[in-house]
């Protein structure tokens, strides 16, 4: 199966403001491309104390889940702080594939990056 | 031949309003720099229903093809739908490589992202 | 010596418009960390018609160049067309790293991309 | 433990204006996600200079950091140059993850873009 275990984003970053009604955040985006469901465990790094997790998702077979990282309900009931620099790691049990991506909408326009995550 | 047989984009997502008189779209850039013709097989992955495609189109030797994802006649007929998260797979007979871009004009102003996709 | 021989970009393209007194522009980013200088050829691939180049130019030892593709003066005297889909391989005699991006400046404000190019 | 020793980034570039009280800026973030302390050095590359560095930082198991590139107190008191392109390598006794973000405000709105740093 293609993919990785281990994921790693080392800019998370969810702005303090927002504008337009859409609300600045950032998503994790999994694919699974396989044919057994994957359990996704996500930990999450910060600059001065300990981390947090890990909050665990099921992502089933060929499926993508596009994980809101400012909606605590999609990560395990955890609320990242906003307007805080953090990081995090994403452990799957099968092969996976994760993109990391931000809307800021904080100065009254919208702007998005992107990357594939670091795999290994 | 430089490049993969197998590439993998998490993040697709087409926007579903538009500024500018230019519609907020995504492209699929491929590149064979071989000496042969390259047989692309194009499959959707969504978050609460089965996959779609595979798609099939010929990417020339020595050329570049920009497909836009927004546009059914670039991809086989398929109509993505729009708001709605996606991701999809690449597999070329031959080895090509794959880069993954959104505009969105739906703001008032122009926003780009891109990554070069996963791939192996 | 870091770095790879061969670089792939699939996602060229000039944007036709700009503002501000900024050209809209795309810049392929060399890094050469060695203790030579290297030789680096581009050749641009297009959607319907035969590769240019390939040109050269010199990058030194323990230099970065910025190489802006709007500008004939800094790829040999050639000039892409704005408005086209285009490709571009980059080979280099010693290993070098590689990095696209775009700042486009049509719709009156900025939007930038970026990413590391695929190398092998 | 997961990570490379080795990253590189060819594209910097600090934007000379800002705007919303914003500084158009760039950050390197630095993910640690093994047991020891990382000690971390930076050297900055030029077009037409001899390279800055190496500056020092400790970077703490299990933490992030966004190393702010125009913050002259986060890279050893090193004031990079506004409105010149650069190139950085990090190097690290132990395995992290590197990934390289900018914010222009220079033209009244803000713009993104990011990618994983090349590591090896």
């Amino acid at each position: 199966m293609p993919g990785k275990h281990h994921w790693f984003v080392p800019d998370g970053y969810l702005p303090a403001d927002s504008s337009h009604g859409v609300p600045s955040h950032e998503a994790a985006c999994l694919l699974n491309v396989g044919d057994c469901d994957a359990r996704v465990r996500f930990t999450f790094y910060f600059e001065d104390r300990d981390p947090l997790g890990p909050i665990e998702l099921i992502l089933e077979a060929r499926r993508t889940r596009h994980v809101r990282l400012d909606n605590a309900n999609a990560i395990g009931g955890l609320e990242l702080p906003r307007a805080t620099p953090y990081a995090y790691a994403v452990e799957s049990d099968v092969p996976i594939v994760v993109q990391h991506s931000r809307l800021d909408t904080s100065a009254g326009a919208y702007t998005l990056f992107t990357t594939v995550a670091y795999g290994e």
